[in-house]
């Protein structure tokens, strides 16, 4: 099996596999109990938010856990709107973010929310010029990912930063999910950063785990209320064995994270400068701008799907843009954003590397997709 | 160690614990992939919520996996309010919910929401009279657990199931995270009840999975919007590990659970009668109408928090009542609705049993607790 679609979801470190059933069997307590197995659990609970925001640049009491991405960023907007709302209900999301997001803003604008979608430019970048003319008064928050998942753009997350220096009042939240282990974090968590989002499950930690940055002095409203767990912020009996799993995760990625992105950039490169060569295939996701995982390329006139089920075939598993987006049948919303039309934007599939995998497997992959392409070009509509 | 403080949390089945490794090292996709790995992360997903389904009476597209007993209780109370605000914003909870609940309620009221609490007798049940009393043609929401937390009280979920069958326009959710494993599942998921929340942590599975029972044709809305999963109600990757695992803790909890129901029963009873003869002891939670595995009692003129820490010397571990509220130094808020006053109500511990404790922890017990209470009744206030 090769798997190329880890962007989707990652295999789980088995490091952090191991920490997740040693901490299951051995720390009975909740760590809200008074006793001493609550204590302990408290100290675990603690090491393991001090480790991630260590390696995150952040303090502890900014790193806040929740069940994943979709929870920290729904958490976030809605928290921060809830909360700013006396002092303006304008909200600005870029138009290629994912629909934890998207979709989130969209719910906010039934509730009174003005929301605005700061375009791209046709290459997938968030154009600073639209995003700085959408600025109001009463703006409250900006949300601008830091790499997009379905074609790997790298929005200029510093540059959004010079552009709110001044504007103290506005909120910035950047959804990080799929930047950690891919690019300096001091790439998209700027000072000027206020929010930001993370997922376990994407750098080889557990599933339902993610975290919020919150930083100091930064308010929002709740998503979860209740014991008051999470300094009162995010309530529920603390997922123990996950979060201490999820830190391993985190530690064992940023190791030799440089040397990592190396492995992982030669291999795009080969690809790319592989697949095109071949007259139909578009690429949308080239070198200057996109992380170096992902590589998103359509061979024109075949469907997406129609590309995933025939690498398929041969136990190769890549995915139609975004999984999410995948089962509904629809064109990549990044490519639509960036005003991809018709076919092409159907034609899209999303190859996300990891660096495990190997230079075996993208010669493999390689020669799997001569043929791929030569069965496909018969039956494609161009 | 005897670990006397199951309703705070449970150990996680070794089981349930081998399924969430095998799950995590086998399976790898992500239910939304279009590709092979995907279908089979859906079909081991589907089988889970089938199976869980099943053993609740329930559905399989009734049932949605959230992060815990927390989630599922801000999602129904919050989904259920903003769905149905056009139809009505008066929303009755009970005095004595778990904070999950109150604390929802609590936040509701400040977005527009007019909330009343139901008022319990001096025994810790909500009392029908004053529930009807309250009911009001704009009421949209009714929201009464099955089993409190603190003392272990079954509330009347039948009686109320009558009370309001002939008020369609009401829904009525039960918090049924202290009930699973404890009592027949009809006792508390009635015909009448429209949503219900579960916690798998509190059944031997793993934390950070828990479960809504929404009824069939009953509408919310989501609180965590994205990428459409959970039929586009609850969004997030999927965690399936611990989803597949929590699905082995409730066969294997529901497994001979009138067995282990009354062997709890039976130790509960031992307890009642030997710590009821000690002078100052008070008990909260007695036999009638309160579940086997809670017991709740107090010292007179010694604080809760003394009594689990002279336990604690003993490698006991009891608690002040519920795990949220014991590091904040108040008395249960379940015997400040009771009207129980003073020192009374901060003298308050619990004891939560388990189907795994047994009749050696309770005479170990007892012998603890005749040197505790002698030592204890020195410095008591009273
Ligand atoms: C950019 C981005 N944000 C948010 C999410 C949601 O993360 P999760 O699946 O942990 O909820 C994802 C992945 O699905 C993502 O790629
Ligand atoms: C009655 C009740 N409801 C809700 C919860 C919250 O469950 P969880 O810790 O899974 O969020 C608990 C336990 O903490 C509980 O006892």
């Amino acid at each position: 099996m090769i798997y190329f679609d880890n962007s989707a979801t990652t295999a789980i470190y088995p490091e952090a596999l191991r920490t997740y059933t040693d901490v299951s069997t051995k720390i009975m307590g909740n760590p809200s109990s008074l006793h001493g197995l609550g204590t302990t659990a408290t100290r675990l609970l603690e090491a393991s938010r001090k480790q991630m925001a260590e390696l995150l640049g952040i303090k502890p009491h900014e790193l806040f856990f929740t069940s994943g991405g979709t929870e920290s960023d729904n958490w976030i907007l809605k928290g921060v709107a809830f909360e700013k709302r006396h002092f303006g209900n304008h909200i600005i999301v870029s138009s290629v973010e994912h629909p934890a997001v998207k979709n989130t803003a969209e719910w906010l604008a039934t509730q009174g929310f003005d929301v605005d979608y700061a375009p791209v430019d046709s290459r997938g970048f968030v154009r600073l010029d639209k995003l700085s003319a959408l600025l109001r008064e009463d703006t409250i928050l900006v949300s601008v990912m830091a790499v997009n998942n379905e074609i790997g753009a790298i929005q200029p997350i510093r540059e959004i930063s010079e552009l709110l220096a001044d504007k103290a009042t506005i909120s910035f939240h950047v959804d990080a999910v799929q930047a950690v282990g891919k690019m300096p974090v001091e790439d998209f968590l700027t000072e000027r950063v206020d929010f930001a989002s993370f997922s376990a499950h994407k750098f080889h930690g557990p599933r339902g785990v993610g975290m919020a940055y919150i930083k100091s002095g930064k308010r929002l409203t709740p998503l979860l209320h209740g014991g008051g767990q999470e300094n009162n912020l995010r309530s529920t009996t603390e997922n123990l064995p996950a979060i201490a799993s999820a830190a391993k995760a985190l530690r064992l990625t940023l190791t030799d994270s440089e040397e990592k992105a190396q492995h992982v950039s030669r291999m795009k490169q080969i690809l790319l400068d592989e697949i095109s060569k071949y007259e139909k295939v578009t690429v949308f996701s080239g070198t200057g701008g996109f992380i170096p995982n992902i590589l998103t390329f359509g061979i024109r006139g075949v469907r997406g799907e129609v590309v995933v089920h025939a690498f398929e075939e041969h136990d190769i598993y890549i995915s139609t843009t975004s999984a999410c987006s995948s089962k509904k049948n629809a064109a990549a919303s990044t490519l639509t954003a960036m005003n991809v039309k018709g076919s092409l934007a159907t034609s899209a599939v999303r190859i996300s590397l990891d660096f495990k995998n190997s230079m075996a497997e993208i010669e493999s992959f390689l020669t799997i997709f001569r043929q791929v392409y030569a069965q496909l070009e018969k039956v494609s509509s161009h």
